[in-house]
């Protein structure tokens, strides 16, 4: 390109316009072209400055809905300076180049989110000339530098320092692609908020549009020659990006969803009591809440599959104390690759520190934004496409139907809803197995991703004794994600010791289900709502 | 709004746009203005039409870059025909009200599909004037009508006809979503064209901008209350929305997730032989491989845990039999919930409508398109963003590193490679005991979901005796989706039968897991390649 003699400015937010504009005139000679709020600003502050509706010898009309929309100007930003056909129309009617467009729109989306925004107001602020400026001179990036955000100004005057008046082709580019970027999601955020607007019943709209802003590349996917990377969705306000990381190596892509089921589970419990969690490959593997003690909580989590607990993500709903960290740090047969805790007592952070490639996040009052988190949908590619659903945010008991002769006191009805909600994160089909001791409640067998109910409660249960947990099964409670298609799983579980059971109900064979319970003496709940999780 | 007096049409695709035109000044005495190609169209049917360069009294510009580009034209549509001051601006400024666009864009999408398309082509492809035109319309949806694709024509005339030359707000609403629907994925092509163009060998752009577009919702999620649909990507050429389903209830969240495994695992395999892989909650319960026979193949697959297998998803990679549609539908232990298959015996149809639930899914040459399916990445959900990765299409063997004293022949390797694709699609940590018969490899034992290895070789035996296949564990092969932290699961393999095991290898006790395969005289192999799933 030649240098730029000439650029017009129109910016709703006038963030480093003034310094910018000034520069712009006074070290590089250009011209300016300006319209009303951008133009009085100029005027202010004494830069020169030719009014568009001169320029082009026509009025801005309706209030500004039209200022920008000239041949004069749309022809100055798009003809082609290495065509001899478009120069000679350029100079045969009176269309001299603009070289630079200077411009932002107006703020959509800030105005949509405000609570008392009327749809007239945000109609309003669909912005018609910006985007056609900002389209025309990214199109013709060959020619024209298109600078479409305050935040592009410094850089714009570096390179213009550097060359002599002129930006290079590389910025030019990469602006064009920042330029349309900003376009897309604009237009995105309007289609969107129009859709909610007139089907705001309709959960899932005909087209769902999403931009992804990219986070980090990841070193590697679930396997180590998946390429892989990290983005967040910008119409989400709180998600993993919020964690900070206070120590460790870069997170991985099996990390991201270990630490995602981690929280979830954690969002599940809230943040009374003392809560340990324990994730291996997403699934919890110990869970326990004690309504003292952290540390006890943390022993008695570990306790229930020491083994594969090798390597896992620990997480806490509560402020993690040195005491625990010295535990992590000492105990011979502890090895966790992640931490993650609401905050840290200060000696804590250094104990853990200890461990050269330990993780350690912090995620302060997340825990306390559960319904802002969970407001956008869950998606999950399947080939060509995306399977969307609500997450599974919802009560785990919808309902509190005990089906049994036997019947449920308070301390029973809180161990059987921790056992569910633990099988509600165990990949499906699960089953949790839990007791109770004199401060609190945890899991002794977890069983998980079996494809038959008998299996996973056998499996749980062949965990439980494993680990040293045998007697602990006498009298203990049984989460599990799906109903009993037979009455099978139910004998083996309280053969193993359960005393009282809790899944949704549902199968054609309840009632030989619940007679089998009778039968056994087992309490047996139906609360209505499936578990699952994939 | 009024009824309509003038009307602007600018199309590029003209499927359409004469009878429209027609009626719209035959019926409806509408006056309408139009530009070059357009134009010339419409003067040859002898549509009476006025030169949009004659109505703004300016000429067309740059070949056409430069036409609609105009405070008349912009105006026209943009003022609000219910203020007063824009009425008065209208009429001083000679401003008529222009009250429907009727505009298609440049194909952008459709040029850069060519393989041999130059950069410099496709961004004369950027349409400018249309996006403007079609958004001011929209924006202006209460006093304009904006026709953004010749399929709305028709619903058009009919209002038209309805309501005496008037179009109703609800449609115009629709309209006006639609046209910003268009153009947020015209703009993301376009972001998504730069992007590639520029920074081609960045996988995983700085932002991903995606368009989904609703084929169905349904039921409900992984569980009854979470809502859920399932949506194509616009980018994708191929996928499940290829299969067309002959038979059957419609499909859930859960199916299209099993139908998405199901479908990988036949890739993995290909066309060769008769495969039948039955899937339940997205693993693989049993898979086998004739060289002769489908029937024997489905056989195989079903006896691994015929347990299980009630309710599953059943696949196949070649033409589906009668005979195989009669023992699926006599067989008294048999039920499953989707058959999917590249085509079907006439009479096997019939037969398998027997079955009234029964989801019967054709998908064609499906299989054979494996490159162009894996061309776009997997995302998956963590809360407030995604991580997105490439999908694990490689050959599940990097390196064939025999480790072991023992050595390998021809069918063992066969075997192990087998074992070794059904352990990559079971959900990790996993274990796939396989075993060869006269005419094919049949799996005998399958573990999924363990959070360690050994624990999952256990399963996997446990279940391999549970379903009599403890004879056919002797000499059997292992595959296991990623490498013995300990020599322990090797030995428990081994003891079970196994003669030959393959795995990536990496661990840091490498040398200990391959002393232990010698003194146990098992056949080892490092593949280096970890098949993950979670």
């Amino acid at each position: 390109m030649k240098r730029i003699e000439r650029a017009i400015i129109s910016v709703y937010d006038k963030t480093g316009i003034k310094e910018f504009a000034k520069t712009l005139v006074n070290e590089f000679n250009i011209e300016i072209l300006s319209t009303g709020g951008t133009g009085a600003l100029l005027e202010k502050n004494n830069i020169p400055y030719v009014k568009i509706s001169e320029y082009t010898s026509s009025p801005e009309l309706f209030e500004g809905r039209v200022k920008t929309l000239h041949p004069k100007i749309a022809g100055g930003i798009l003809f082609r300076r290495d065509l001899e056909k478009d120069i000679k129309d350029s100079i045969e009617n009176n269309i001299p180049p603009i070289d630079m467009v200077v411009c932002n729109l107006y703020p959509f989306k800030q105005t949509i989110s405000r609570p008392d925004v009327t749809l007239k107001e945000a109609i309003e602020m669909i912005d018609i000339g910006g985007p056609t400026m900002i389209r025309a001179a990214a199109k013709n990036y060959h020619h024209v530098v298109v600078v479409p955000a305050p935040a592009c100004y410094s850089q714009i005057i570096d390179e213009l320092r550097k060359n002599d008046g002129i930006i290079p082709e590389k910025l030019r580019v990469e602006l064009a692609i920042k330029a349309f970027s900003l376009i897309t999601d604009y237009n995105s955020t309007i289609t969107n908020f129009l859709l909610s607007s007139y089907h705001p019943s309709e959960m899932f709209k005909p087209v769902m549009f999403k931009t992804y802003q990219k986070v980090s590349d990841l070193r590697y996917g679930e396997n180590w020659d998946q390429r892989a990377a990290y983005y967040r969705d910008l119409a989400s306000n709180h998600g993993l990006f919020d964690f900070k990381q206070l120590h460790g190596k870069d997170l991985s892509f099996n990390n991201y969803l270990d630490i995602d089921s981690c929280i979830q589970i954690l969002l599940d419990f809230g943040i009374k009591n003392h809560v340990t969690t324990i994730i291996k490959h997403t699934s919890p593997n110990g869970v326990a809440m004690d309504e003292q003690d952290q540390l006890i909580s943390v022993k008695k989590a570990f306790s229930t599959d020491p083994l594969s607990a090798f390597g896992g993500i620990w997480g806490f709903n509560s402020m993690l104390t040195e005491e625990v960290a010295n535990y992590i740090v000492n105990e011979e047969k502890v090895f966790l690759e992640v931490i993650m805790a609401p905050s840290y007592e200060s000696k804590a952070i250094e104990i853990l520190k200890q461990k050269k490639n330990l993780i350690i996040l912090e995620f302060g009052d997340f825990l306390e934004k559960r319904s802002e988190i969970y407001s956008n949908p869950e998606l999950r590619s399947v080939l060509g496409g995306v399977v969307v659903q609500e997450y599974d945010h919802k009560p785990v008991v919808k309902e509190w139907n005990v089906v049994s002769k036997k019947k449920i006191n308070e301390e029973d009805k809180k161990a059987l809803i921790f056992a569910y909600k633990v099988s509600k994160w165990a990949k499906s089909n699960s089953a949790c197995f839990a007791q109770i001791y004199d401060t609190g409640i945890y899991t002794i067998g977890i069983g998980a991703g079996q494809q038959s109910r008998v299996h996973v409660i056998e499996l749980a249960v062949r965990k439980a004794k494993q680990f040293g947990h045998e007697k602990a099964l006498i009298h203990s409670y049984l989460g599990t994600d799906s109903f009993f298609p037979f009455p099978d799983g139910l004998e083996v579980a309280v053969k193993a010791g359960a005393k009282a059971i809790i899944n949704p109900g549902g199968s054609i064979r309840d009632d030989l289900v619940i007679h089998k319970a009778d039968e056994l003496n087992c309490a047996l709940v139906f609360c209505g709502k499936r578990v699952f999780r994939h």
